[in-house]
């Protein structure tokens, strides 16, 4: 059985699985995988304050090695409709040009993906797909709660691929090796309020504050690794909103931001941050500090003979093998590399987010082509 | 001749004269002083910023010792009218207290002196007054240019008297021997905004900002002086504002109060200043350094005989001395201490800016007679 891949991806955009509705998006995935020999499974997480969301899992085959193919169904809000040429949710080809929303981001990445695996025998090994409907907005209950379900159900994988838009002008020119971690926290000193005049009856939080500001800013987190830059915390805001000359303030906050190597954890950052803090003097004031909202996870896949082959499979393609990146913004691979190896390998990603989003079909094609070769290798291949 | 404070204060509280409405207070004075053989000289300051302001200057008397009396006919605004029992500008007496805006801050002073001078004899020396009608707000164009002119048509004094409420409880508890000055600033720095990923293409000026904050108070600026507390800066506020945490902001400001005592002027202040920030290294940043506003000076009167000569009054009449104070806000002593000793001695001020002001009648003579008195002995003592 043979499954067209821009046929596929023409049906996924035609579901509006704006986050988190799966608007039959995983229904149609389903329905696919089924047919081609996979088992599925569709799993609901809720809770930790966020949305409930479909998820679901499905793997082929029994033994061998183990691959990983991580994505999501669910796409941005297609935004003020005025900007788009067409509907976006009604897929549209012009000079082989596809358009709809999620075309780029990242429901080409599973069509290519699906329509690789109808390609790949059975017994070649074991093929495992984690689709979540949200990775654009809380990302809560998906691929984080995915892959420890994964785990705890003894679905391991040797090797993983998410299928994001990883390259920057042509396909293949870039993978996603590891991303930076990002961590924002918030710095909180309450002193006592008074009268400028009378500073003994009050106890000033500002010197205290400033100290905190200067303590964080002034130690380097490391000097950076082969693959990363160096750590970097960048205070962010410093607000007390007092609008008078003569009283001094009750409290006032700090904000900063780290952008992180993976020599760090959101716990040993939190860590340093404490210990720096408690490098000041609190000079009778109350200092609690609070991380904002879920940090970003840094991660670097192991550089072994699976990205190697991935990128062999690139070069004789394009003629020269990918940039391996460790740029940009988060994904859902940082859930996926606590578990193990992860790349990012999909097609180009400049038009995604936007209107009249879309991709090249000779593109959906190519990415189809090098998930093919890439598996026919690893399945021969010997593990690590 | 002979001046009935009381009757004088009544029809001065009649007069409406909420800063910088005049209303009949200054003409009502100039008719007064006229009568007891002043030669009086109305100025009309303006311009610098604010409104125009009318002023008196009145002397009587050649040779001699020179005694200056200020003060202002000026009132703040009743405020809620709900909250008075009657109306604040028709003076109402009841079981020997009146009540009325202005009753204690400061139409009773001037009822008082003015009484007084009534009893003292033309050829005592020389008898000079100095009252505007701006002490409650601006002050730009009130006591600060009236003494200027003084100083510049030959109009010196040996000792001068604010008649300002300085009593805490009793008549007589506290004179004012001096006052702290305040000195409120600004600093701004201002470096290059960024995104926080990308900290080499920014310049994050909040690390400046707290190193400067630190160098404004964490030195002390002395250590008081027998009469004043140690001089004191407090951080007033620092605000930044930057709502998102992926931004590394343009800019922040810090700022801050100093109140300080006669060791200091606002120009040396403003020189410490200006070290504390270059002690730090600008790191590229741009710091910019205000005052915010005109800074009160301080001044503390030397004590001599004339102070002396007040306080044994006092004493006499009260069974002990008044205490010299330097405490609370500020007022138009600290212009006239840049020209001579002055002591701030008037009556008993907490019910000044409420409603139902109010001071009591037997206050009111008991000034006039301390005035009186005081001006005996002070025309036949010799010049310090």
């Amino acid at each position: 059985m043979t499954i067209e891949p821009a046929d596929l991806l023409a049906r996924l955009i035609a579901c509006p699985s704006v986050t988190p509705e799966e608007a039959g998006a995983l229904d149609l995935l389903e329905v696919e995988l089924e047919a081609i020999g996979f088992a599925v499974t569709r799993l609901r997480f809720e809770g930790d304050g966020s949305y409930p969301v479909d998820n679901l899992f499905a793997t082929r085959g029994q033994g061998g090695r183990r691959l990983l193919f991580a994505g999501h169904t669910d796409v941005v809000p297609p935004g003020d409709r005025a900007n788009w040429t067409s509907d976006p949710f009604t897929p549209r080809v012009v000079n082989g040009v596809i358009y709809g929303r999620g075309a780029a981001d990242m429901k080409s990445g599973i069509a290519a993906f699906v329509a690789a695996c109808a390609d790949i025998p059975t017994e070649a090994g074991t093929i495992q797909l984690a689709i979540t409907n949200d990775e654009e907005a809380d990302a809560i209950n998906g691929t984080d709660k995915l892959v420890a379900w994964m785990a705890e159900n003894g679905h391991q994988f040797d090797f993983a691929i998410v299928g994001e838009p990883s390259s920057t002008e042509t396909l293949g020119d870039s993978i996603k090796i590891g991303r930076r971690g990002s961590f924002s926290g918030k710095v909180t000193v309450t002193g006592t309020q008074g009268h400028v005049a009378y500073p003994h009856k009050a106890n000033n939080p500002l010197p205290v504050l400033a100290a905190i500001a200067t303590a964080l800013s002034s130690e380097k987190l490391d000097t950076g690794t082969d693959h990363f830059p160096a750590s970097n915390l960048e205070l962010t805001t410093i607000d007390v909103g007092n609008p008078v000359s003569n009283v001094i303030p009750m409290s006032g906050t700090l904000r900063f931001n780290i952008r992180y190597n993976d020599t760090w954890t959101p716990e040993t950052l939190a860590d340093w941050i404490r210990a720096r803090i408690a490098s000041v003097d609190p000079n009778g004031t109350d200092i609690i500090f609070e991380v904002s909202g879920t940090p970003s996870r840094a991660f670097l896949s192991p550089l072994g003979s699976d990205i190697e082959t991935l990128s062999a499979v690139i070069a004789e393609r394009n003629g020269k093998p990918p940039e391996y990146s460790t740029g940009g913004g988060t994904s859902d691979a940082r859930f996926i590399a606590q578990y193990g190896p992860v790349v990012e390998c999909g097609l180009v990603g400049p038009s995604m987010h936007k209107a009249d989003e879309h991709i090249a079909l000779a593109d959906l094609t190519g990415l189809t082509e090098i998930y093919t070769a890439f598996m026919r290798r690893y399945f021969v291949g010997d593990p690590a």
